[in-house]
């Protein structure tokens, strides 16, 4: 098992960054502007990349300010079965957002793909939540020839 | 055992990514400004991020267009002992850049974070050889605040 580790920093609080991750209108300022479903606790959220691909996720906590935690049950093979953690905290006037995409059966060279676009959309995450402007895809920076 | 894993594509030839990755000058353009030392196999090279710190690094490998690997020396607890693999390859014209930073002891904080500043590098690396101009410290992105 291996996992998929960041952390970023973003000018804005807990509460503010919780949004942007547990509700359909924030999920789609950030990372698809194609982001249907509910972001509740239980919900099911289908985030679809036009052609290029969807992953359908099961949310399992939602936790205000504090975590968030995904469940993918659709999409790429070796996505499926993985879990997505959001933990959240406070720190030097920053929401510290500490990301884990665990799970991984094993190291494929589509996992090294996904650790870096992870980033891009991270970045993305904390343009919107600090400017009100994320780049989801299309908009998206594009990272090698997958995209 | 844990690992950073990353893969960017550039629109350049291995060659020239290479000399990005294996020259102090290419590395003073997209990682730190300020890179001494020698980047030749067997050489060793410090780079510095002003009163941040540093890290210091032994070439174990340098084999032109196709791979380059790094021992660290010296730098954060956390780094030391790591090793650093850069695997090149041709593909759909872009220069894939397989990057691995191995050998981590634990997940813990700081590795999220080098994670995610890795990503910042190597896209800072992709811009270099594509147009021209890096990102290197103490223009790179600041992503948290451990900058």
């Amino acid at each position: 098992m291996v996992d998929i580790l960041h952390r970023v920093g973003i000018q804005a609080s807990p509460n503010e960054v919780f949004r942007a991750i547990a509700t359909r209108e924030g999920l789609a300022g950030w990372w698809t502007d194609d982001t249907r479903g509910s972001a509740e606790p239980g919900g099911k959220l289908h985030f679809q990349f036009g052609d290029r691909g969807f992953f359908d996720i099961e949310v399992l906590e939602a936790e205000p300010g504090q975590r968030v935690l995904w469940r993918v049950t659709d999409g790429p093979q070796e996505w499926i079965g993985t879990k997505i953690v959001w933990d959240l905290k406070q720190e030097d006037g920053y929401a510290i957002v500490l990301f884990k995409h665990e799970g991984w059966k094993e190291p494929v060279e589509f996992m090294h793909h996904c650790s870096t676009k992870w980033a891009v959309f991270l970045l993305s995450l904390k343009s919107l939540a600090e400017t009100g402007a994320g780049s989801p895809y299309p908009d998206d920076a594009k990272i090698d020839n997958w995209n």
